[in-house]
């Protein structure tokens, strides 16, 4: 989903459940870690689960008939190793079964104000991934309000899916104000992915509310237990067990 | 240099300067701070400049012709992205001038105690840089006394050059602890690099103490200047300048 959402405060909680990336990113998340993350994922219906790259044959494989997708980070945390790099992961992760890619931006070429550079290393990955979903991390804690909105725009000329707050990495995550920013920047084209620190359901309706459309988290199934109104966190699982 | 150093306390500036990668892997740095970084190189006479890939041709044409080498990072700084990445990364800048490589182990793996697949990891990207230079960061801060020894002999079998302590990236860097069971572990035929908040003479003069025999650093030039007794921080450059 690309366009804002209305009424985010009437969301249920299989609909906030279907909105969110449900992460597991740590480099010391072990493959029992990633099991567990999938089993999660199949129980509440998330969209999908967000694992390192050396981790989609596994998801895959654990999701299988689930239909929770599974979505993989490229050139992350830091953005600048070569587009080479990032196209190589995000073309393998792919045909390993990835249907989503969260690429991060080259901070360094933002900072230099050279957003041609910007858009061509986001336009690499574009091309090597056919009709895969590709978010762009555009790492906001690190840039003014105007690298934010040329760094949309990069992405937007490159053709990118969704524009994405956050690694998770950094000295900050998402926040209201700039998810509000990017979904002004990009309109109704693209995504807005607010990720990095969103761990309650308030926090997770705010942010929708301001324009995002999907949340990475590794705290999903708190927010979903966190409904006002006690409404149960698990919705019944639709997988195998 | 791989086997341990003797008399560490008797090195000279231009001896503690030839251990040294001068680093610089913030992602914001831009092609102007790399320029810098390799100006301080050549006149320090250091090593190598160590930068994120994408910078491994810019490093290159800045050095030429000053004996100053470039090393560049790989699966960085989690470890966990696919072997496939690494290998397309090392490859691509290996092709690019890189005359060294710091890859990250797999992290997820080692926290398993899969020592095969850490060691197939590293093996991979050793067989696609040919003579190139193999330094394998084992990220000492995620692992127990244990780990970090299989995590040595997991580098040693794979035939990597050097074991490095940390990236810089995590929550904590060197220790002289460290470095001496690391040394210990892979006796004289690894190298090993300390890295990860070496900021003082004295530091670095402990860690080659300790069988440090490359020093990664951002902090080059001051650990120079530090020197007991107020020798120059600056030799004779040898380059254009």
């Amino acid at each position: 989903m690309k366009a804002p959402i209305a009424h985010a405060e009437q969301l249920s909680v299989a609909q906030v459940a279907a909105l969110i990336d449900h992460t597991l990113l740590k480099p010391v998340a072990t493959p029992g870690d990633i099991k567990q993350l999938c089993q999660e994922a199949r129980q509440h219906a998330f969209a999908t689960v967000c694992v390192n790259s050396s981790y989609v044959p596994l998801a895959r494989q654990e999701l299988a008939g689930s239909g929770v997708g599974v979505c993989t980070v490229v050139g992350f945390p830091l953005g600048v190793c070569a587009t080479h790099a990032k196209v190589a992961e995000a073309t393998w992760a792919v045909a390993q079964g990835a249907q989503e890619v969260d690429m991060v931006v080259h901070l360094g070429l933002a900072k230099a104000g050279d957003w041609k550079g910007v858009a061509a290393d986001i336009a690499g990955v574009r091309r090597s991934i056919g009709k895969a979903l590709l978010k762009v991390i555009i790492e906001i804690c690190y840039l003014s309000d105007e690298e934010k909105v040329q760094a949309c725009r990069a992405a937007a000329r490159a053709e990118a899916d969704f524009v994405k707050t956050s690694t998770g990495f950094a000295i900050a995550g998402a926040t209201v104000a700039d998810v509000a920013l990017m979904r002004q920047t990009v309109g109704k084209k693209l995504g807005v992915k607010a990720a990095g620190g969103v761990s309650s359901w308030q926090e997770a309706i705010a942010m929708i509310q301001a324009g995002a459309t999907r949340l990475g988290t590794s705290r999903g199934v708190q927010i979903l237990a966190g409904r006002p109104g006690g409404a149960p966190a698990q919705k019944p699982g639709k997988g195998s067990y």
